[in-house]
């Protein structure tokens, strides 16, 4: 795998200037980059280890002296994040997976490979299940029966997708995801204590004490096209209709979505993120790591709640939140600065309450 | 698999009227029912949904004027969720485990399989292990060896039980979970920072930065009947004595449970709770989804917690608590909605210095 | 496995007394000691139980008068857990794997696999890895292509390695543990929402809703010596660089490591603790169970956070911090104190306005 300068650039849309004929086998920090390696260098403060290292041609910012730095070549990128996406996607080695089914995999004769597909070694793939065509399954998955896969996904090794999932073209699975495991939903005889607390806000009532009911999964997992999840991750299966992830949508490490819970387009769902059965997620969401979210609520589009927030209520649409529980965003910081003074505050008001005695007994 | 609806009723328990030979294949929501589908549709703001599907049964609450929504027959359920349990029961299509023992799996010669065993492929099975009658172990399951399954177990794929656990009846364990990983446990030679914080509730005091050493975990983890543990979570093996989760409870997907901790019977440990070592839970606990439970403490029975609460010390038998730290949960919202109004008492406290100092002046 | 109580006493460095050539199969809590047991009986209030059980040897307290207690023999040590953890490490039965490759395992041929290593059924190893001499390798692994594993690893079953990866020896990794998964890294072709919030503390700005690109990971994973990672837990691969994990650090289950972020040496990353991408913690650092660190901030030498701490900025070394956000802990329980004293406080701050307004009225 190696591209020039000029090839890189060209897939960047970019400028590029020197000896764009260069040729680079890898990208590097600036202070770690060999004579082939592409440094990534796109602010000034990044250009500074340049020197450290032996990089002959580097990604800069536009108008950077690539030339004062002692380089030999130069592509120029306004938004550094986004030429970062087209070079990794260039320079991506893989994990790989060789061409063609693994002899080891157990694929049921009634599944239906798309063409160009790989397998790895020891995947089990169930009846009817269909796999899009250049997809490629790492080892040790296990896609159940009657599920579905689209185009062109990419499964990590340890990927199980459950029975009678529905998922869309250009899916990334991290390794160990669990696409449709069975929700989390039970029931007791007669009214419980936490559904008293639900009602009453903390009272359990004189409910007693009983055992748990289970109800099954009947519904599975649909995720749509250009969805990613993360590692160890887990979406559980509807009860009656199918738990939901809309296009586009990113699922960070140890991410738990809940039965019944749809997520609409294009949302960031960061590490350790947890979202209960029956929430309504709106497009365009980001949820910052260890979000809580608590079940039968909904999320408007374009919310964005800060890292550990606990969503309690419903929130509408284009709302900043943080804290626990999460409020808006400048509220919270009002109510911590408030915290922070609120020692002090308390030793005022004693400091007031001797005051006014004192003066009401002078009085 | 098929029923008629007085096939389900009879199964319920419950009051079923109209054309009870109506054959159904599936449930669905009232909006999404097709002609053989089951509407469930047990509160007046769900049957409002049927005009906009084609059922022609629904289970609906007593007294239901099903005539008047279009159907045909209708089953009644005073307390729906129970009737969850038992229709979803009935008509789960499972992951399709084909009967007996798949030739991939990897099944030490010593180990005991019971009677009507399925066992999926590739997965391996140690040595003396023990498996009860009539259990479905699905594909990629490691169970270890001198570890013991009871009767009718439901194991999903990539299932992992260490060596000597011991597991009750009709056991459930989703995709990923993990029982007997070895405990977090590790000791300095000398005083450490944590254990001078922990006594000082906050000061390091002079210890010195040292190295960890591990302490093996010689215990297992001991499962009662009727338990069943989510996708991806994990439960840790005691380090001398067993670790121990009772009758009847449930853990939700990513729960982790520590080293030693006994969790009593017919409790709910909801999504992403993480349990420390050498705590005491009893019975009938419910802990809401992200709570965290700090080590060596007792919760007693009964107790609920709200999402995202931190325990971090005792709870008595039967309190219901929110928060971080978790406290009452009345107190906790009494607590937060002083904290909404601090910004305001803090400007009402700068006016009553000015007006006491400006009244102190004028005496 | 049976020990005479002289050589767990030798292997201990510890004093022992009685009859010394007792032999002990197991360690055991002393109410649950059988005859051929060794109680841990380490505290007084331990050793009351052993008039419970039917020990003859236990571990006791420096100075315990063992006869009184009814035993035959006794070894006296002055920190109990550095006891537990050479006792622990001599008793460990282990899980089983036999020795030499199981047949089942699927090892490419230009893999090295050192000396002296048992590797389980079914787990797959990738083009030129490289497993140190005296390794255990578990049933159900994936060891990438081009991953380094130093010598006298120990892993559990289902532990993946990515490509690349680079591990240093002593390894110890519990079920289902993932180490380079792709990092949680994307970008939007304009300025994103999330990209002003940052900015702005709270204001989204009119962004518009744009769709995820991608960045690959291109970086692996690095791992020193003597580390031990928990089951189900993630560490992903930088995005250029290699994401650290220095020597002798421990990680609990459903710990979450981002892509660049550089742990030091001798840290303890307690359960279900998330660590966001591009964070530097140093040495000795230790994180209570369900931590949360955001991206892109350092955390100092010797920084323990308790239980539930949202780590949203920077911390310099030696501090104790708790609380969401985390501050000082002296500092968090002077805030939770003042905190339930608000609603007196708001009561008194009522009273004061009704009395100073009289006071001015009465002037």
């Amino acid at each position: 795998m190696q591209f020039t300068i000029q090839q890189i650039a060209d897939a960047l849309g970019a400028e590029a200037d020197g000896n764009t004929e260069l040729t680079i086998l890898r990208v590097a920090e600036p202070g770690d980059a060999g004579q082939t390696d592409l440094a990534m260098a796109m602010s000034p403060k990044y250009a500074e280890a340049l020197a450290a290292g032996s990089a002959r041609a580097a990604v800069l910012w536009p108008g950077a002296d690539w030339r004062a730095m002692g380089l030999e070549a130069a592509i120029f990128v306004p938004r550094p994040r986004m030429a970062m996406a087209g070079i990794t996607a260039m320079l991506d080695r893989g994990q790989g997976v060789a061409e063609g089914i693994h002899p080891s995999a157990v694929i049921d004769p009634t599944a239906e490979i798309g063409s160009g597909v790989s397998i790895g070694p020891l995947t089990v793939v169930g009846a009817r299940a269909r796999i899009g065509d250049g997809s490629v399954i790492g080892p040790h998955c296990v896609i159940g029966m009657d599920a579905s896969l689209g185009e062109n996904a990419v499964l990590r090794e340890m990927v199980s997708i459950g029975a009678r999932a529905v998922i869309g073209d250009r899916f990334i699975a991290q390794p160990g995801a669990r696409i449709g495991g069975d929700g989390f939903s039970f029931v007791t005889p007669e009214v419980s204590g936490v559904e008293n607390v639900r009602k009453t806000m903390g009272d359990q009532g004189d409910a007693k004490a009983q055992s748990w009911l289970r109800i099954h999964s009947l519904g599975a997992v649909e995720i749509g096209d250009d969805v990613e999840v993360g590692a160890n991750c887990t979406i559980d299966n509807g009860t009656i209709r199918n738990t939901r992830i809309g296009n586009g949508t990113k699922l960070d490490n140890l991410v738990h979505v809940g039965h019944n819970t749809r997520v609409g387009n294009d949302c960031l769902l960061c590490g350790q993120t947890g979202v209960s059965g029956s929430v309504e997620i709106g497009n365009n969401v980001v949820l910052g790591g260890q979000t809580g979210v608590v079940d039968n609520i909904f999320i408007g589009d374009r919310v964005i709640s800060g890292g550990g927030t606990k969503i309690l209520s419903n929130v509408p649409a284009g709302r900043v939140i943080m804290g626990y529980p999460g409020v808006k965003m400048e509220t919270h910081t009002e109510i911590y600065k408030a915290q922070r003074r609120l020692p002090r505050l308390a030793r005022d008001v004693e400091a007031l309450k001797k005051a006014v005695s004192k003066q009401g007994s002078s009085d």
